[in-house]
């Protein structure tokens, strides 16, 4: 039978076998048809995670049509399917969204990690104008096997959480912000330079990455990593 | 008494308790005389593990002269009192150089996570212009808990190790490269948009960084991140 | 008689002559009304092979006005005349994908190599998050005269494929990407960086120009350059 | 007579009048002869308080050849003279270094607002890092006019100090730090985009005109501007 | 009663007592719902005053649907609640726009200076290709506490202003202009590098910024600052 | 009576007086409605000539609301009142198109030459791609006072333009390309960097600027200058 | 027996085998004791091509200590062992230098296509400043297989080649310049923005990079490849 | 006879006859070996003007070698042959340098615009922080036929200027700063922004380009150019 994705894409099947984690569909760049065309034929793989990111309304249009009951969060961009996230295991993952501009690409990493099957907890607003609010939170933050922090202009929120906690800081820039944030740079370049060791960085806007390594670095231990 | 350090530093002494991973002094724009009068206010603490980054020779002298028999690697710029690391917990690190030119920030990196506590392995030249190298490790990178990839140039060997482990990839671009490398900016940009997720960067040849977040990504679960 | 394109280009109509290829016509930039005087212009020299790059819509229409049986590739952006490719001389070009978004790139790549008269064969979604797709095409790539790569993202797959083969590797950065690929300089600065000698790069998303040069590479020798 | 400094500089001596400050002498980019013959112009005007800023050892000794007892820091590359700082007027300034590497060039910023007429308090070493640290200073800052606040790395310091305290924070980006800090470029960019409001920001590592900023904010109000 | 602003945003309602500046709501980033959830809880605090900066139409309709009487500036993208602004205390505040195009930018700058509480004066197009135009302001630029200058293009005009008055000034680069201004990189960097002394810059089109911090720069002296 | 631009604008009617050349109105970034309240003071001064640039339609049909003889060419968003240029004077200023893609702002600067009181001759399709087009124009070179280069995507003809003409080249990148020309960057640098003496630049499509100083350059020579 | 550069390197030497070129030892980063000890394995493989590229002095030193004859070129920071070339086949390679200051570069390409088995020409100073010269060799251009162009400053050159032959042109930008040359930046953009197409780029100063691709596009037609 | 300078340089003897003005020697990137065999060369062409720029004392002890009476001005890094510069004809060149650290810059281009002929002007230390220092010289600027502004850190003074006369003004940046100055790219976009019209630019510290520029604009007029 010919292969309805011929001359499109060659999905990636066996990636949970190899790495534990199921493939994503990246929809920015595709057009609708072609990304229909992948929701189709994940339609006949029940048994595997596929998360549909950075998807436009029209994006989500096509990948309804043929998987109606697909969770669909239109702020993240985010379509999962099935619908439900598996029950958790691992460590807990903490996600912070500096302000409420960074709110979207915070829950796309939360809702990552929780498709990806791990507990996550979401705090919105707790940027470093006002310290009083992430100084509320260090308990919570304590019990993080990993801190996702998703923040734009100066970018200064996970250098602040880094030398709060013993865990992983996971720096996600968001390209909110005046001029010279010039789209997600400044704070990407901040991340970078956080003067706290212990905070590593992904793609400005990355909330599904940054969800995808928070589930990995919070993943139980297994046999083979003991 | 007076402050030896008044006017020159306050070191953070409860960082070990606070975050469970002690300071270390970062020498690069600190002068040896500053350097100096440091080690000799870690002399008298010989309960904290310490690590001097970034280190020049004439750095070292000055740490030497206070504290003789530290852990002094010229290369990659790390002295560490006491010189020996502690007994290893937690789960294993790998660390791989993409090329002998990387090999000094790898061996910063590999260093810190074995004086944080942790299980380290280094392997050398591995870079994706001979696949089979690479290929022939996967097994070790299957027991890695978290794997650390120092690659100069085009920085692509953790776009590749990420596909093929479980473990999270922490990359560190190195600077070595032709003009286009922009010291280490081209590598920095290819790690950032690893086609593969599971991939976080840390700064241009900040070894000690990656070291650091790797022994915490691979730290024992405790009682509170359980 | 008037010259039609007085004041608005000059058809350089010995280049077919002087270099062995035939002028394209870049169509950005350009008005629709410019694009169609310019078809005009090439519907009275049916000897010569004519492409059109970049076509917005409103340019494919302004063509097709005046020559309707032209080839036109709207994802490409490409409209080509007369509409059929000439029969193939010289070597084999391998044009590859390394995932869906890259697939409009890497067809005008694989279009503009057979109107300039070589044997073409597209390749997609073989990028290095998943090794085996493109380790199962090593036969494949030992045929060919020259192999283009079209990538966004990381940029990493040349490097890959320039080590896996005898044959040049002409790269094409893409544009599409998270907020740090810079819309394409971050591939671009990948593949400058290749750790495999081999590569060269030619500009974003610049398909027609990797698919002229990969004619060139793949041109059957001459007398003159025996 | 002859001017000696006939086509090498034309000193502005009514800056003093004009803006109520005195010119300084910017040495980089001059000979020492230069700036010799510069340091004995301003010999003759005992009247004038005259700064030699980024003074290289080279510099230092010509201005020193002429004007023995003037100040000199060799760590900030700064002389004056007269060597006495005038007394102090106005409000108080406080000027903060995030870590011992940036302490020069708070060192410049203390002493320029020092010789402009103004009290000055400098502390060290109080990076967000460790926020108790900061946090133990609020009762300082809020008793400052103007506080100037030299980082290098994530230069997150001026948004936290900002968020507490109603004066005027002005940032100076140093350049010490790993590869991607870019010589001062990232925490430049850090602090144009603080998400507190109240920041605003000079050149990096011009710990001189942090200081002659601060010298004017803090000024004491006059008839003129009440 | 459940929190109407749960998971949204999180209103740093003592930042007036902390900081003596009440906070503001940046729009950019934030759907019209979250904006008008915050004006919602902004309706109940009628002691506070509460600006809202880079709202779009939408934006201010959501706004203006809780705050029917807010003061709104379509240009400035800046709504006031109360629509009065306080009594004006403490020095005075000159707004420069080098250009009409600076206008928006330069209102945004004094309208937020008067509803902080002081007497702001604007002037418009005095920039230095006619250096006469400012030249007949000096007697106004002298009575200032500080000059907040907004110029695109060069950003020339305050290097010139400083070198006219005592006052600090506060550069604001705007981001109209030709290519080469890079979206107000140039003025950026120009204000960075002024030749004269007494030039502090703040983020790209941000009057808010610019307009908040002068502000802070002529607030009266207070028993703790004395 | 009150002055109709206040608040908006400041006229530099003595420009002319002062300069020799009239002051234009740079539309981007201005309102239609400022604009148009420009346009009616510029009605009542019919002695001065005056440009409008980078006028987009909306600016155009404010302009043409007061003053409907105006010349207007819409695609180089350039109006002018009085419609008609004056007699010429002084040198020839021929300008060069590379591409009809830069036929826009080759016009701009040929009609601005024109208005301010210059012959010119405006030439297209001169790209360095096909030499003989340029070669075949070195004797209508040899008779301009100066040359205007507009070219984007390489700009590499200012350099072989000055190396077959004693007349100064005036060199303006344009923005037309693909993505590695970055929106002009691409041309300036070349431009800059031109390996024959004799190139200078202007902003990124300022064919304004360039006609204006083409003018300037083609001057015929005064009492004051011989 | 122990791998004598067991944590240094490991040598890749199925390379000739795999790819038909051998591996090249980059220097840079390696210190002269790890280039020394590869000489020593290189010693035992008469067999193998091998180059150091790259190499300083001292680098230069510790090959020669092991392999005294080996082909050395200073200028170039070639070594080659063999010292002799193989009998050349294929096509031709012209390699041009665009000034003096390209030199050392073009030697480099020019060299190491020898090394790897091609017939190599070298044209010196043939910038576009003097058309004439370029001109003058359009036939020796018109007998190459492939042509590289190393060039700085405007970087124009390779455009005006490719307009003028059949032959694929490789760009290798160089460094020399003034400061908007931004060290190579400046002639890599103009190449990868070559107006007529058949212009693909190396690396900044990658004279072994763009030697290796022409003695790749010049190689022998094979039964593989036919 | 043997060319002396094969492989080295071909050096453009016709250039005076097809340009008017004689080719330079850019000495940067040569070794002084190169830059002395072609003053050998020169020194048989007594009838040529030569330029001998960007000369090291190295360079320039290898050109005195052959040419001991040459002009060597070594601040400028400029040697000239014959040393004597030809009777000016044309108009007045004047060439201000904004600060004493930009005067070897534009001694550079001072004394270039003297050996191609023409009248030159020098004035020192006029930068914008004293706006007196240019006012007092507007006589001097309404006489000239072109000024050349040399002028680092804002680069302000061009706009200044070209408000001020008829004259075409000539930019050039210099690269000496703070650290956001980068090496002369903030003058640089400055200039290429000047908000006066009348304002082209030459490369970063080419003194060189300026004077040549210059001198060609102030060139007498031509029966060809009448």
């Amino acid at each position: 039978m010919a292969d309805p994705l011929a001359g499109i894409a060659e999905l990636d099947l066996d990636r949970t076998e190899r790495r534990g984690f199921p493939e994503a569909v990246f929809c920015a760049g595709k057009t609708p048809e072609q990304v229909g065309k992948i929701a189709a034929a994940v339609a006949e793989r029940p048994d595997l995670v596929t998360l549909f990111t950075r998807a436009s309304a029209e994006h989500a249009a096509a990948v309804l049509a043929v998987l109606p009951d697909a969770f669909h969060d239109a702020d993240a961009g985010l379509l999962a399917w099935p619908p439900k996230p598996p029950s958790p295991t691992g460590g807990l993952v903490v996600v912070l969204a500096a302000g409420t501009s960074d709110l979207a690409v915070a829950r796309e990493a939360h809702l990552t990690a929780g498709f990806l099957g791990r507990r996550s907890e979401l705090v919105v607003d707790v940027g470093v104008a006002g310290l009083h609010r992430i100084l509320a939170r260090v308990d919570l933050l304590r019990q993080a096997r990993v801190v996702v922090v998703a923040a734009g202009m100066d970018g200064a929120l996970p250098s602040v959480v880094a030398g709060l906690t013993a865990a992983p800081v996971v720096g996600v820039p968001t390209s909110v912000g005046y001029g010279a944030a010039f789209s997600g740079l400044a704070p990407l370049l901040t991340m970078l330079n956080a003067c706290a060791p212990g905070v590593s960085v992904v793609n400005i806007d990355n909330g599904y990455g940054a969800g995808h390594l928070a589930a990995q670095i919070a993943a139980p231990v297994t046999e083979e990593t003991r």
